[in-house]
């Protein structure tokens, strides 16, 4: 007998598929080797994901499963899988779970952030919010973070606690941004603050927790949190980019969220900082309008194109790039290794 | 130095108070004795829930602490440290954490419920939807239900599980409400499982934890987890019934939110199945209504009148109360087995 979650899981997405989202096409040839094992562990990682979702409730069922197979990069189960094989490891299953936990946090918080957002797509589809209604996203959200939780409790205390922490840093973050909007003063270092706790604390978490399951050193342990930071923000800028520069097909959303939220990111503060004079109050203007027309947004657009904005954020991009692929020096040498060095550099090139 | 945290627990609420709230100034006279041990042990989880709640960020600790001292009854930590000490234990320390857990839960669910049903008022002020705004509710919500599962860690896994199924079990509840909202031909046997998950499985789960950390046998787990069932369901036919006859100063919200909100609870559910003919009609179309005025409202409630559903309800409650006092038989005999029968009758005559 088929359950309406196999059913659904029936959808998946191959491995090439998710990598290519998360890196591109490019990084997916260079996976080369690796994709089998590689795609034998993500596999692993959703069945315990799969096995936590059913809920005695059908229609609850029905929009964690919607919000849990709507594609997605599956990038934290990825970076943990290629880190613990990194490690040394011959066999993920130690930490599919911790990794299927982390991945539904990741879910739960892009649920709540579309309700905030009043966000109407994510991945291409209706968003849960848009899909199901106020009651059900928030509920599903919630439900989400116990599930997760539920499958932290496998593990020592210190990594539920770790987990934890992320997931409070990740609410902070909500807050901090929910207080900058349609503020163009915020700061770089604000921003960062706000990117740190948002994203890339719980990938420092997620990854750091793979080296305390492998029994590894403190300075192994520290390294792969430097990482997980660093690629976290990488990946943060790089999703800051083509909201404004990308291609809304490949992205399954439409451009300019953040111009049309009037979240500030580290592109319209520095073309913010950079505009003088009329074109500054017209992007400051626009910028703080709660409702904005598309050609409102375009403008926000054109004028940001006027400044080294873009070009900044790319180098700020390939900066913490390089941060992520110098903190793994203390990791033993190897393909999984050299694999996660390319998923760093890969992160501030990806389209999609 | 006072934290801001210290500076708004200065404003705790004194034991007397909190048991008056939760069963009456009667129940609160008959407590006698047990005043003294209780209002430490209470104390002691008070510390506890306190020191999980700061953030780094001062906008959420406001908006997070707001929501854990406005009042409330503190109805699962009573009724946690109370069975402990009816178990035999002379301290209450080890419960106080998962005390301090489920609280935060019933918390973050409130939060969260508010924000479903668009209510403004709780507990006598804003509520933090209101007072905060939804992107700070939704986070408080979020944040909260993260601090009690870093509580909840420091227990075997068995516990933490149990605690995540009684929370899953909530958020079954609420999307099953959603379900059957403004619709009054939901069966009385769905309403009580819709009870059951929202309120009594979780006040459930808090008291079979407690007899599993005692080290109990199956048979007192099992009382425990029975009258905390009933002890639920009957605490919830009583506010259901308050909601409609009780006195708004003391339940410090407006009368008639299940009606407004159209929510069907045993009361409305008996009313309408007593009414015949045009009244049936009105009583249904009454309550459909999206938006309804004070004088439909009103109108609702006269309807109820004509039928013997209040009485219904009323027998309902003791009905519970009864189970749940039976269901202490294997319990050993004294003050604070005694405590616990009088709190499950009193939680079916409590007037706010």
């Amino acid at each position: 007998m088929t359950s309406p979650a196999d059913a659904a899981f029936a959808h998946e997405v191959p491995l090439e598929v998710l990598v290519s989202r998360a890196f591109g096409a490019e990084a997916f040839l260079e996976l080369g080797g690796l994709l089998p094992e590689l795609a034998e562990d993500l596999s692993g990682i959703e069945d315990r994901l799969k096995s936590v979702l059913p809920s005695e409730y059908p229609p609850l069922t029905e929009a964690v499963l919607y919000a849990c197979t709507t594609g997605g990069k599956r990038l934290r189960p990825l970076l943990m899988a290629a880190a613990y094989r990194a490690l040394g490891a011959t066999s993920t299953k130690p930490v599919h779970a911790l990794a299927a936990a982390f991945q539904l946090i990741h879910t739960a918080s892009l649920i709540h952030d579309d309700v905030i957002d009043h966000a109407d797509q994510r991945r291409g589809r209706p968003s849960v919010l848009r899909a199901f209604g106020l009651p059900s996203a928030i509920v599903a959200g919630d439900y989400l973070y116990v599930r997760a939780f539920e499958l932290a409790s496998e593990y020592p205390q210190a990594i539920i606690l770790r987990c934890g922490e992320a997931c409070a840093n990740l609410a902070e973050g909500e807050v901090l941004q929910e207080s900058g909007r349609f503020d163009l003063t915020v700061s770089r270092d604000q921003y960062l603050s706000i990117v740190t706790r948002k994203t890339a604390t719980i990938v420092s978490a997620a990854l750091a927790s793979v080296g305390d399951i492998a029994g590894s050193t403190a300075s192994i342990v520290e390294a792969l949190a430097a990482y997980g930071r660093a690629v976290g923000i990488a990946f943060q800028l790089r999703d800051d980019l083509l909201d404004a520069y990308g291609e809304p097909d490949l992205l399954g959303k439409p451009l300019y969220a953040d111009f049309r939220e009037g979240n500030p990111t580290l592109l319209s503060i520095e073309a913010y900082q950079h505009l003088e004079g009329r074109p500054k109050l017209e992007y400051e203007r626009l910028f703080a309008r709660r409702e904005k027309r598309p050609r409102e947004l375009l403008k926000l657009r054109t004028l940001t194109d006027q400044t080294p904005a873009q070009s900044l954020v790319e180098a700020e991009g390939h900066h913490w790039a390089a941060t992520a692929i110098r903190a793994l020096a203390p990791l033993p040498q190897g393909p999984y290794r050299s694999l996660l060095e390319r998923l760093a550099h890969a992160a501030t090139t990806r389209r999609y």
